[in-house]
């Protein structure tokens, strides 16, 4: 089955493909009295639009956001007051090239979901790659940006961690860095290892994966849920419906995995305000499902886009064998454009759980 | 907010805590006319049960369920046919020993659920961890052996593959291994060497991680959807919600962060039988949140019990500092318990989604 | 699809057939902190259970609740404490004799469910009716009991206004006599009247319908959403879900298609206290789908029970013609016992607006 | 909180005010493979269009429907193609007038939301009455036209059967005559009388209420489920969501209130096609939540819009006792219009379990 909405009290239902006239959302559920405008939101999707750099696809996307209901003007030009009700985003489709496409109409990529979408549906729209294409991703980005707003204090920080066989170091880490380059990457000096390294990879139309992480401050303590709709799991399935992640991590993830129970155990002692400060943060600031105030981190691992110039075995929609390369644009690395997308998928996360426990709870 | 539900059309609602009188869940959408028998979900269940080596929990739990609903009595002895109709099922908690938590009321233990609890609902039972006690991860051991039956073929085998430090040596690998030593373990020559590292892990009161991989044969091509509720996003949601688990992977995981889009790419041919034929499978038999028919891999990490022997800077309820310590029953290595666990969620995702691809196509 | 869940935010499952060993709920969502007691809940049960007047069916049943979850000890003998985790409510069938059910076993009585039950899932527990026997009610009245606490200051109160032909007298309308008689009527002239009446049908083996109100004052303004999830929607999908009920009205209901503007307006002035103050409720509380904090009225028509002991034309589960009726204990108003069953479903729906417009809002 | 979602498996989620760019709703789940066109969408959106005659609202909108994603060219021209991906439909909207608002900004007409909705949002977009606005109901439109084609040989079929005090005499039923009035009447006599009395009605300024029935044939036997999610539940809950509706019924409805269960009993016998045949249709196609395959008929009352020329008394959102009358374009009964937006609620609802029905069972 289909099933395009996220979140519960704050939800949000996608739609669109790449090569229709347009995508869009319907958040459903934001408060009453939250003030924003069409260029905050923008701003947002200005980050993960294509064709900023040569790391990125160079298809051509403005990506204008327009609201379509839920609002009223506020006092301010330009200022919107969101009403209670739905607030509909939608992104015109520019750049569509369709001709771009003709020769893998009917054969699939290896690594690619065109397969899978044809053993579902039996129909397909080879077109851009249908509803599986990164465009989707838009709308995301238009719904964490309302998302951030919910949540007072909530500041939401991602990264690219590592591209292929280079891992930032973590010394060098500075938040400063991030926007300075073209792979949201906190470490300059890697930065710069990146650009050669990845520059050989688009040049010989190959591609590779990457690892993403976000960083939430300000997220109250209580929110999630012991068992199920725990916040860590939200934010995993969250970050997993991202087009090509392959695994996600909250705190020490898989590192984990190797620790001692003493290792593990984040300390607590009485902070100089008073309140519980812990000493150490293995548990990501989410301990059995629910927020502990902490930051919480989360990581997910991006796989190589399947676009590439290499020739590669598969078969086509008649069944028959065939050899398959893409041509055309390409991304070298999904993982870059996916930092911003992962920020909005944790912020979706958070204001829904956000609401959710001020309504079982009446706090927050 | 609480939500204890999980599934779509195949939902299971779950309840209890380790000290009361009872846990149990509640199968919402199983199809009319399956047969299954009150003692093959107990063999799953035995699986899971504490006491059965010095390497679980000495908790001794008959973990005896019993079916209250949704069912009429077969032709043969002991068979139960499904109605289609909610499924109740309930497990008698017997060995409660709240004494042995009495310690620890009212203190933290650091990196366990306690505070976070706390910081929730303002109350909290303090008795065994309230829900967030594993306990709880008996209703979804029953709740997945009658998922199991619902997907004609299904054959989904879990294994331990990473205990602390030490990991298993993948050319080794022995199904036929895994049911005959303590941890589920498909290499035998590592389960020696864990048996001596946990030894001394269990006597000096320790705790350590561990990876468990679940592998799903017989999965029909197709169930998934290719943005939202992508067949993988679920499997990982379903395993975040297993206490104590930190990072979920599908397929190569974090390591497809390290490889080339060449290396990535599952070529495809046809095989003998005029069926695609895989010929890798880096993508864990799901592309775009979509089965393929290939097998089914996701690994999860689990990080060690907070409860320690090993005196801990913590605070307590009434925010004084204090050394907290875990005294009675210990779990050296949740993780092994955790593998019947995690083969009942990824049954539990399998079977939605069979039904909600029977109901969106037609097919299935 | 099976689908035993109802409420958002606060969130009832229902289990259990009216001949298994038991029947019962979990309600998710209720807030911690809710103090109440099994003798609480167990007296709105005790208001619903069969076998108390000869107008209600003879079959005898303690319908002792208890409570397996969710709960901590009070400081009071008997008091529970909700910890915000799911309540799981059990009540064991007692007297169920089976053998009164043999001869109807694979015969469809007209107007029952049987023959729909088995048109849709093709296997059909025929003892008692399944799922759609009215024992499954006493989990309703349960979830309602504990869903009127989370509410300050709403109280619900229902009764029955007509029993065939025999409507009351709206201008003898006295709340005190509502429970001085058999049938929650609120007119003691007219409840003389249905004694006879009833008497009459009863002793022929015949049934009638009736019709129940609801009305719940101290609803908080603002409950209830503008398009979907209207209160008032909400309220008749949660009356509609009772077994027997035919049709629903909130306010002036069908009347109300009877009127002009002018006589449908519901006139405001500001009251005494400073607030709105309607001078009339044709609206029964709600406009546009939202509480205005007028009481809510409601009123449902419940059809006779098809178990009457005239013989009637109708077929067998191997399609051959035969005829019907039904032997045994029969309830010739199962109106009667509605009237509990209403006020909780009417309680459950306030109690879960109730959290979610406070999840939304911030305020409630 | 706001939740503007409904349904299961065919899930439709709408946004939109009428004083905004556009309105418009998504469908997600439609079965991929289903073949149509905007042209016939719009046939069923032209059914409720403003306008169209004296007696409904003359705002003049086109409500041209435009399909935004889900869908590929079919091989007709016009053609469209669903690919099980979310169909995003979108109007515009065209004839605003705002000004015509200005005197009711901030007054509240006795008898509407607006007071309601100022009572949860504390904000209000009073332009037209913000999501309260019939406009909405346009999307309701577009959904149930794509759901009537998702169950082979599903009709579904409304009619006006009373305007205020004049009811439509059964004997003449007409189908044919339904379309060839501006009442959607099957009572040709009637029709005229109707023509009349609601001049006389609109000359004054004034309102009057309505009752709409609905029936759908072809409805496969064993749709919906025995407690919860009952069809009729869901078919009351889509038709209590539109705007003005205070009272649903469903088969003979409040009456069966005074019927005996002799009378009351749907006697069957089996027909000249070796099937189940019902002599009676007192059930309205639904026996215990579940269709029988009968006809399903709904019906439902809709109240009288509360903009009257005549004043009455009200408050402010200041708080100030004032006198409200509404100038401008008046619709004199908007149960007419209420007609096709019903038939679209009950297809939703239909379609809706029909795709669960075959999630659950493989059947349908």
């Amino acid at each position: 089955m289909s099933h395009n909405t996220y979140g519960h009290l704050y939800r949000v239902t996608s739609w669109g493909e790449s090569h229709g006239p347009a995508i869009g959302c319907v958040v459903d559920g934001t408060p009453p009295g939250i003030r924003f405008s069409e260029a905050g939101i923008q701003s947002f999707l200005d980050k993960r639009r294509p064709g900023q750099s040569r790391f990125t696809t160079q298809r051509q996307e403005p990506d204008a956001v327009r609201i379509l209901s839920g609002v009223m003007p506020g006092e301010v030009e330009g200022e919107l007051i969101s009403t209670g009700t739905p607030i509909a985003m939608e992104i015109q489709n520019v750049d569509q090239r369709s001709k771009d496409y003709s020769d893998i109409a009917r054969r699939y990529r290896p690594g690619h979901a065109d397969i899978a979408y044809d053993m579902k549906y039996g129909v397909r729209d080879y077109r851009g790659g249908g509803r599986s294409s990164a465009r989707e991703t838009a709308t995301r980005v238009a719904a964490g940006a309302l998302a951030r707003l919910i949540v007072p204090g909530l500041k939401i920080r991602g990264a690219l961690v590592r591209i292929g066989e280079i891992e930032i170091d973590r010394s060098r880490w500075d938040d400063a860095a991030i926007d300075a380059n073209a792979f949201f990457c906190p470490d300059a000096e890697t930065a710069l290892l990146w650009e050669d390294y990845l520059d050989a990879i688009r040049k010989r139309g190959s591609s590779v994966g990457a690892v993403v992480e976000i960083t939430a401050t300000g997220v109250p303590a209580g929110l999630g849920a012991p068992v199920y709709a725990k916040l860590d799991q939200d934010i995993a399935s969250n970050l997993m419906s991202i087009n090509a992640v392959k695994g996600v991590e909250i705190g020490d993830g898989f590192a984990s995995a190797m620790l001692s129970g003493e290792e593990n155990a984040d300390e607590i002692r009485i902070g100089a305000d008073g309140k519980p400060e812990f000493l150490s943060n293995h548990a990501g600031g989410i301990l059995g499902g629910i927020s502990t105030g902490q930051p919480i981190t989360a990581r997910f691992a991006v796989k190589p886009t399947s676009s590439i110039l290499t020739p590669k075995r598969s078969i086509d929609a008649a069944g028959q064998e065939v050899d398959v390369m893409t041509k055309g644009r390409h991304d070298p690395c999904v993982g870059i454009r996916a930092v911003p997308i992962g920020e909005a998928m944790v912020a979706c996360a958070i204001a829904d759980h956000y609401l959710r426990h001020r309504g079982q709870t009446g706090r927050g």
